[in-house]
């Protein structure tokens, strides 16, 4: 979506919104942590945000990839910086073409900043000058597909001549096909106020968001302030005797930017874009303070929708993906069609494979993986008890989930750590709902004025010893479909066609059923989570050892189960799997629970 | 779907089907009464009906109307005879295409009779010469398209020179790739037991289905008599002293020829094919006394399906066309892709016009329609009784109805008189339904173990003057989408979207959404329901009648309305429409009850 179009519903809604500007980090850990980051903070629902270009600098080649990994998988709208620091005319094609192809639909055009080390901006040769030449060159390239923003300075640019002359050129921008003005930071919010006045004087009638920031700590602080033409002197003042106590600036810095931005919003701006230098806590702490944050913000689809126009219709994606959402993302987004409506209809063929190495680290990557899932593992239960613990919510991170368990209420949790104890290795359920409210805060989706459904569903892996158990009792349970399959491919259902597990009945729609239990897709799904075994956990034990074996044997033996519950209405699923607990032996720390026709490890 | 394949269905599960066959009639009056009559009986449930072809007379070219007629708009799967008599080649090749074009996929394969007034057959010049050649002609040109049977002889054919030279021929059919064999009749079930047994010992082991020939009257059972080879003693005995009684023939007849079927089945035959010479009741009773009527079929979908191949994925229709199916079957006829899963994605653009003569007049060519609905029209309170007594059942028809009302209790039956009788002409409705078993003998469709929804909906027409009204209330009631048009097409709404008023929720499968309130269908369906104002009632009065004008004054100056209460599961649409009728004036018959800007009429 286009940041202008987010803009004018922010003004016609009288609902004003915030964003977060982050920039490209230098290592590989500081990424993976910027991710981690954006992923806390985009709970806060900022409008946007953006990525700035790391022009000339190791971190160039990084924006695109993470603007692409924000808005493709964290699913923020993102709008990518462009400037033509050190880029010839061809390198800035190729970037604009790139960012449509990743499907980012807004560019903040910049000149930026001469490279470090040199004083003098000079142009390449064939080179642009300045940021209004890019505008022209966006819209001359791709026409309307992105919507542009520039930037303006409400003190005067350093390099620039006078103030006039400066919002002329920013006019200059405006006409050229920019959509919005974010401007350089400030401290003084009349100076914003009056600059605000002057460009309406001057012509330029778009929107102007004042760009904000925050105060985290003294230094930093002094190296920004170069950026804004004066500091008023109240600020200075209070900040010198307290410069070297941290949390004192920053209890300071927090109360005087939200002072600044209530008075703002109070004149009237219509959003404000914090400059984050990504850094959390700060930013997120003055649009908590300022009352922006939405008090219940609706899902529009149960699952977290990809802002790209290519997926703009994507209405339907198979369940077994929804604990490991970037990854079912990161495999579709070479389709060019998405389900809408039906599963069946549109779908593309074939998934990608999963080869993002961010995706597959990402959600662990600051936790240390033999301290969670166990040094050494000596029998199933050890590998058992990890599942219970990570259902207990005693450890944060399972190979299967990209984030910690939610578990909807304590006594699903129970009941998922009773099947865990047995050996039912659950990595995936949802519950029973019956016309819940769509605005019902557990499980609402779609907005208010509708009803939503779930069938129950419940996905495991189980010792192969014990699926003839599992698939007598469910055979003779007339509202059970299953699926049952291993690692080889042997498997087992009563089900060959698509069931609506998720949807919605709304007022003046049609039906919405975003979630399926779709069989061709979980032979898919049934590659990624049996080999999360070996990649994810194996991996950490020497070869050969006990522990690696153990896991091996798993993931070369169990089946990966799913079942849903069709009566949606009247159902008991877990009463159900109670059902196939009592009718298996407990799992013991001995080799006789193992089936006589594996081979035995042990 | 072919007919071998039912045939397949049956064999497998127990239960045998039987078919009726139908001649084409000469007059068009013959016509509108065999289309009543076909339409009665599908209500029996045959697996198939079949039409005789015309061969040589003035109703040839009947064969495949009717046929097509029956397959498309009453939903029977129609079986077209083809005979080789009179017809060249390329005649036959048309045929074939045509039938295809039209979804026929059955074709009973004959010879024919000589033509009338000639004793011996002769092959026209570029003809064919046997059933055979024609059996041998559909493979080579339809390859696996077409579902072909042809007819054997139980007792020979008249021509013939031996039984066993008989079932040489049949055997050569069978083989040159017929799928099933209809006998010609008989009266003597032990001719037919040994036919079957000759036949296989023959080598033919496709189904033989026994063509049954009611008895209906003396003259016509000694006319028939002739195509069989003998007539048990018995009963020409029997018959003969009662052959002056028309009623003691049919009973001894139904009770002849259901203990002769009954023998039948009794000896495994799998199907009965009743060659019922365009008469209802003989064959109904027969099927009725052996017990072969099913008990409760079970809709697939709330609207009957049309049973051709490029329908089959047919799974969505707009409301409005709900008591007028084959308008809706007719206008869509043409369309190469139908909708599926959701009406928006693969309708077709195009509603074709309403063209065809039968289907305009089909269900009230047996009444006087000045009977029903007056012979002179003094008020609008006239108009409005009218509505009221077709609600209250007192009359059968009304232009915009293919059948009488159905009405689900007669709860709403008072609910609609009531509202007629104020003036909301009410044309169509459905009761909201929040989670209904889906086998509910009422409202379920698509089989066991499912539940089934709708949104209460009801469509009236009503005087311009109260719309106001009407509007300020549907405003009012969050719950409420409507559209409201105009003959001019000036239109008001709450709702551009398409809005599922019929879904239901299976094990194993998507939601399937069948019925639904679309925006662009609804513009189509008011040209067709106001153009019935006129074409179906105000041209029973003469131009420049007090009566005609009244009617022209409803098609000119009325709205055309539907609403949806979409709140399925506590929404109550009655106390809402009784709101607006309790607001809006009772409509008297004098003129002050009409809009002052409306053209005087009286």
């Amino acid at each position: 979506m286009k940041i202008i179009d987010k803009i004018r519903i922010a003004e016609s809604s009288g609902r004003p919104f915030y964003s977060f500007e982050y920039f490209p980090p230098k290592t590989e850990a500081g990424l993976l942590n910027l991710f981690r980051r954006v992923e806390r903070m985009a709970r806060l629902h900022p409008a946007f945000v953006d990525i700035t270009w790391g022009a000339g600098g190791s971190t160039a080649e990084r924006s695109l990839e993470i603007a692409s990994h924000i808005q493709n998988l964290s699913g923020l709208d993102t709008m990518l910086h462009l400037t033509c620091t050190n880029m010839s005319r061809s390198d800035l094609s190729e970037v604009l073409v790139e960012a449509k192809r990743l499907g980012i639909q807004n560019i903040l055009a910049l000149r930026g900043d001469p490279p470090n080390g040199v004083d003098e901006w000079e142009v390449s040769e064939d080179g642009l000058s300045y940021a209004v030449d890019l505008v022209r060159m966006i819209r001359e390239e791709h026409g309307d597909y992105f919507g542009i923003c520039v930037a303006g300075y409400p003190e005067g640019h350093e390099e620039c001549t006078s103030y006039q002359a400066d919002i002329q050129f920013l006019k200059e921008k405006v006409d050229a096909g920019a959509d919005f003005v974010i401007t350089q930071l400030f401290y003084d919010s009349n100076a914003f106020l009056r600059f605000g006045k002057d460009c309406r004087d001057a012509g330029i009638e778009c929107p102007i968001i004042p760009g904000i920031m925050p105060i985290h700590n003294y230094n930093s602080f002094r190296r920004m302030a170069r950026f804004c033409g004066h500091i008023p002197a109240h600020i200075t003042e209070a900040l010198e005797p307290i410069k070297n106590d941290d949390e004192a600036v920053r209890e300071y810095g927090i109360r005087l930017i939200a002072d600044m931005c209530q008075h703002l919003l109070d004149e009237g701006v219509v959003g404000l874009h914090y400059y984050t230098l990504n850094l959390e806590k700060v930013s997120t702490q003055i649009v908590t303070e300022l009352g922006l944050l939405p008090d219940n913000v609706s899902r529009s689809l149960p699952w977290l929708p990809v802002p790209n126009a290519s997926r703009e219709n994507e209405a339907v994606r198979p369940i077994f993906w929804s604990n490991r959402p970037k990854s079912y993302m990161a495999r579709t987004m070479e389709w060019d069609e998405f389900p809408n409506g039906r599963w069946g209809d549109s779908r593309s063929p074939a998934f990608g494979a999963l080869t993002d190495y961010h995706l597959t680290r990402l959600h662990i990557v600051l936790q240390d993986r033999l301290d969670m899932w166990g040094k050494e593992l000596q029998s199933l239960d050890d590998i058992y008890n990890v599942f219970v613990r990570f259902c207990a919510g005693e450890i944060d991170a399972m190979p299967w989930f990209d984030s910690p368990l939610a578990v909807e209420s304590d006594l699903i949790q129970q009941q998922l750590v009773r099947l865990n104890q047995k050996g039912l290795l659950t990595i995936n359920s949802q519950p029973r709902v019956n016309a819940a409210p769509s605005d019902d805060p557990a499980v609402g989706w779609g907005g208010a004025g509708g009803y939503v459904y779930q069938k129950a569903y419940v996905e495991f892996f189980l010792s192969a010893e014990h699926l003839h158990t599992l698939l007598e009792i469910f055979s003779r349970n007339p509202h059970i479909s299953f699926h049952a399959i291993n690692n080889e491919g042997t498997a087992y259902t009563n089900c060959d066609s698509v069931n609506a597990v998720t949807w919605g009945v709304f007022p003046g729609k049609e039906i919405i059923q975003p979630t399926v239990v779709d069989p061709d897709s979980f032979r898919v799904w049934k590659e990624e989570a049996f080999s999360l075994w070996m990649s994810m956990w194996g991996e950490l034990y020497p070869t050969g050892s006990r522990s690696r074996e153990l896991l091996e044997h798993v993931q070369d033996t169990f089946y990966l189960v799913n079942v849903v519950d069709n009566d949606f209405v009247n159902g008991d699923i877990w009463t159900l799997l109670d059902e196939i607990i009592s009718a298996i032996q407990t799992p013991t720390r001995t080799s006789h629970d193992l089936k006589p026709s594996v081979k035995p490890i042990f």
